[in-house]
């Protein structure tokens, strides 16, 4: 895009997560106008980087005037760039009230960072995941039960009354890289040629969790015994280590409601959860992720213009 | 021991796992009358160096006349020295049968190893511990009951008649270090200042592990949150995650049977054991680790020795 298109963005759209910054030009129709990323997550960023390596990206889309910019993730960390301190559910999935401004070198650079969420007892966190709700809630309105959303660190959301009432997070996808690529199991497990969202031994490593009722304990080392002793090859491990500790994860959110549940998905990752929660028994819809983020910010800026926060800038 | 001693030496003891090497020099009597280890483990070892790095501890032993040696552990591993295929249980912990001799340049060096144990359904094996068991049951004849071994990857066995009739491998250790050293936790977890085999957060983790009947898919992450949210300190973090994993092994491995528990452990980790098994409600007796080792091969070489097996070296 060239810079005469610039007049046409009115804002931008910030996902800053560890290991991923990607920005999104909106016009003032809630569209993407265009979109770019760069490998400069927060992860491997020193305070004197985060200014930098933002403008890089987005100062094409201010060449006639500084917009103001929206973010979410790990930039409002401790760590990150200032910390929006989390707000406490039960409550809205974003709230105006957390927002904090990043103090830049450029006065005009008029950067603003959206809120975590935190629960106390079971204590946990989320940073980023809040914005991806509030965009599936924006575009499903009215929605009461569960919404799982996969990633190394999954998050399963209680919605009710257009609130978070409370959420777990699990270490599932980090589990699964650590035990598949630094355990002893590395001897058992690589990725499959080919690809299967359901194959049989995920959906037997599934049925195993669940008759085990989620206790892994004694089961992670069968996988590198059956490699010893029988014909169960790498792929057939790969499927069956990710089936067993989904399916531990299914069985601890589902104990919590199994009524309504929904994704925010993409990618292999979350068609395996979606086939892990129908070999459950349980029919859910996925919005992307992407999308859900980009909605979540587009409500946010919204709902910012309308308390006339913008005029600050 | 200066050589002129090593008349005395009727055998030799060889514990060869992983990362160690240790053997004994065994005397007419069953006693060890000289002891030496190295960090020669089977793990970091290309196959022409196996017999000078154990040739490097016993060749002083042997200045008079060669002797026998009798060797556990992963040296009888596919990737060791010479495989000893597995012994299927039901069966005794050691069967003489499965003896393997070992190839050596030296043609009077008469190592011989000892099989490991393996079960096909669920499917697991042991390499090492099988020699604990034997010798834990020849000072504890007639013992029935489920016996627990702590390590990197804890095992219990059931035994029955002289038999061990099952066993299943946990892989607690393991996990305990990926999680803490390696894992987004490793940001909360630091080994505490002073060691408590129970401190009341190692107590608090058992106690949540039990609740939770060994699904841990939520709770780990609470650990990295109530570092954020409230103060529990990486000491505690410690302890905390610690009980979990314990608590976790417990419930899975005491849902099989709770009459009968004994422990062949040292150290901490052999500490923490009993204190958790405690805090469960089953008091146990605990037999040390390596005085089991050297009863279970010393076991073996009555056994061969009556046999009439050593007449063949």
């Amino acid at each position: 895009m060239s810079s005469d298109n610039s007049a046409e963005i009115k804002w931008i759209a910030v996902d800053w997560g560890t290991s991923r910054l990607r920005v999104f030009a909106m016009d003032g129709r809630d569209h993407p106008i265009a979109e770019k990323s760069s490998d400069q997550g927060m992860g491997g960023l020193t305070p004197d980087a985060f200014e930098p390596a933002l403008k890089a990206l987005v100062t094409e889309w201010m060449a006639d005037s500084p917009k103001p910019l929206l973010a979410c993730g790990m930039v409002g960390a401790r760590q990150g760039w200032i910390e929006a301190a989390y707000a406490a559910t039960p409550c809205p999935a974003l709230s105006v009230d957390g927002l904090v401004r990043a103090p830049a070198a450029d006065k005009t650079f008029a950067l603003r960072i959206l809120p975590g969420l935190c629960q106390m007892d079971p204590a946990d966190v989320m940073r980023g995941e809040e914005t991806q709700i509030a965009g599936f809630l924006s575009a499903n309105k009215g929605f009461e039960g569960q919404l799982c959303l996969p990633g190394t660190h999954s998050k399963w959301a209680h919605l009710k009354d257009n609130q978070v009432t409370g959420f777990r997070t699990f270490m599932t996808g980090e589990l699964f890289a650590l035990l598949s690529g630094q355990s002893v199991l590395r001897h058992s497990v690589a990725a499959p040629a080919t690809t299967d969202d359901a194959s049989s031994t995920f959906l037997q490593g599934l049925e195993r969790a669940r008759q085990m009722n989620g206790n892994l304990s004694a089961e992670l080392f069968s996988i590198r015994a059956k490699g010893l002793l029988h014909d169960f090859g790498s792929g057939d491990a790969f499927d069956y280590l990710s089936g067993l500790l989904i399916g531990a994860e299914l069985v601890e959110a589902l104990a919590a409601d199994t009524r309504t549940i929904a994704l925010v998905g993409s990618g292999p990752l979350g068609q395996r959860y979606q086939a892990a929660l129908d070999a459950f028994g349980v029919t859910t819809t996925m919005m992307n992720t992407s999308d859900a983020t980009l909605a979540g910010l587009t409500a946010a800026y919204h709902t910012l213009k309308e308390a006339g926060e913008w005029a600050a800038i």
